[in-house]
């Protein structure tokens, strides 16, 4: 287990937390039916998610960048639930010797973040502290009934794995930016991007969530992801087609990397990862069709207990090393 | 205007923040009938704090009495608001160093004020981080119309100014504990016990705040508090009775130490500070006596434009200083 684990199961068995939804289901639920506030069953989602210097800022990340990273994290756990957030409120914690034209930047981030997301920022707080740290705490609301949000325990034999997008230009941008590895001029760029400009998947979330068995956010790394739905929902994964992204290979290939590598063990993707039953995957198929949303199938659910296999080119089965990206 | 001022100006401009309600109002509202989620309208209140080691935690205090600390900032903000809190999201940065028993008795301490406050901890967030913070956001709701949620610049001409208790305990325990100032047994108690287990003043808030016109909690320090209502409300307060804690005379003496300074520029004393129309004074006396809720009166407001003024022994005016309790 590692520490960040200990530290969540300490916490969470003391306070005899349901997992259901916390916190590696990283969304809470409030039935605002049973809080008298309305007759109808309506779910409130509740999350907070903090952004912390020293381990989520690389290097030459812009301050708007930044700000607009701190509601990344946060929108890509309510996208993984189908669940469109509305407003949040931030936290900082400030170093003394930060200046007033980095917070301007910031603020001018979090304004434009706010508008790309149809964010509504309704406040904060402000403190100093000895490095910079951003939490963001947000809200949302479905008028979908519970069944319908995926779970991370929801797999079943026989379902079809997905993911939003392809894996691998986060690491390899986290490869150029900390250890100067090199890209040619257009894949840099994009790896890049990936980096500072993480896109979460909101629309694959809203419009397919609900379709979806069960899903999570790849914020912690493919392989984590995957190992995470297959251990809760105690079934095996067999991964026909790994989802690596464009250049990738070549990347690696150049700088004496390993791919497997770069793609199931980067982080901070805020790409989503799940599960289809069979029998929706034409509807899936379809509208994501329609709304022009990037949809991968990578395997399928098998029965088993946890583990994440791969298909290897002469047909045999290799279990994946069971590692996260993890900042603890 | 101070450096956290600056900050929270630059943010809320760019934000086009309603300064309603933020931040220096300090919880934000939101209609749930304006997001589809009930017929009637009910307000949700949302709010976060962020506990930061290095400035909100002084040495010698328990891991407990920090995680039950990190509940007080926001529930006391929820009180003076008089909306109940129900439920709350932690994140927390940790430093490396920290101990898994550390972890344990924070762990500890969440649950035994979950139970204290009838707080349901929903859920969080784990981070690595070079200090120790935690972030709560907390939600709660009401069914009283907004126009009975006090507000910092409610405050009217002929009102009755009030708080929720006397002043001066809590930065003569912080005397104590950071400059080994002197006490006796039982004061000395009373004050290290006002900084380690602040009680915030729910009952008060949740009993009477619908029967006040404005109200804040006194978390920056009485003086801040005060000039906080009197500036937004565009009234002049006229003090005639310092609301001074029992031994906090005789400590400033044995000490060499400013009674006033003790009183009106402390900080962290969760009560409340607001005001009361003359014609409901009736009402919420008889309400705090039934519920045995403590009420002191201050002094009254007059037609000004926020100036706060202390009745000397003579009977003159002093204008009292604007400065508060700030941690950046």
């Amino acid at each position: 287990m590692s520490r960040e684990e200990q530290i969540i199961k300490i916490i969470s068995a003391k306070l005899g937390l349901n997992s259901r939804f916390f916190p590696l289901d990283d969304v809470a639920l409030i039935n605002t039916a049973t809080l008298g506030i309305s007759k109808q069953p309506r779910l409130l989602a509740f999350k907070c998610d903090m952004l912390v210097g020293s381990t989520d800022v690389p290097p030459s990340m812009l301050p708007a960048q930044i700000a607009r990273k701190s509601l990344v994290s946060c929108i890509s756990d309510f996208a993984a639930k189908g669940i469109l957030p509305s407003s949040c409120l931030l936290s900082l914690g400030i170093p003394k010797l930060t200046s007033l034209e980095f917070i301007k930047s910031l603020a001018q981030g979090f304004l434009n973040a706010s508008v790309e997301f149809g964010m509504n920022i309704l406040g904060g707080d402000t403190n100093h502290s000895r490095e910079f740290v951003i939490d963001c705490s947000m809200l949302g609301h479905t008028s979908l009934p519970i069944s319908r949000i995926p779970v991370q325990s929801g797999a079943r034999p026989g379902d079809i794995i997905v993911t939003s997008g392809p894996f691998g230009q986060t690491a390899a941008g986290l490869k150029i930016i900390l250890d100067h590895a090199e890209a040619n001029g257009q894949s840099k760029a994009r790896f890049i991007s990936a980096v500072m400009m993480p896109e979460p998947r909101l629309k694959f979330g809203v419009v397919l969530g609900r379709h979806m068995s069960s899903s999570i956010d790849s914020s912690d790394g493919l392989a984590y992801s995957l190992y995470r739905i297959a251990t809760k929902s105690k079934v095996d994964f067999v991964i026909k087609r790994i989802p690596i992204a464009a250049g990738i290979k070549q990347f690696a290939l150049e700088n004496k990397l390993n791919c497997e590598n770069l793609v199931m063990y980067g982080g901070e993707e805020f790409e989503i990862v799940g599960t289809i039953p069979s029998k929706e995957i034409r509807t899936v198929k379809r509208l994501a069709n329609s709304a022009k949303i990037k949809l991968i199938e990578i395997g399928k659910v098998s029965k088993g207990n946890g583990r994440v296999l791969v298909t290897k080119e002469d047909d045999s089965l290799e279990e994946l090393e069971d590692r996260g990206f993890s900042s603890l």
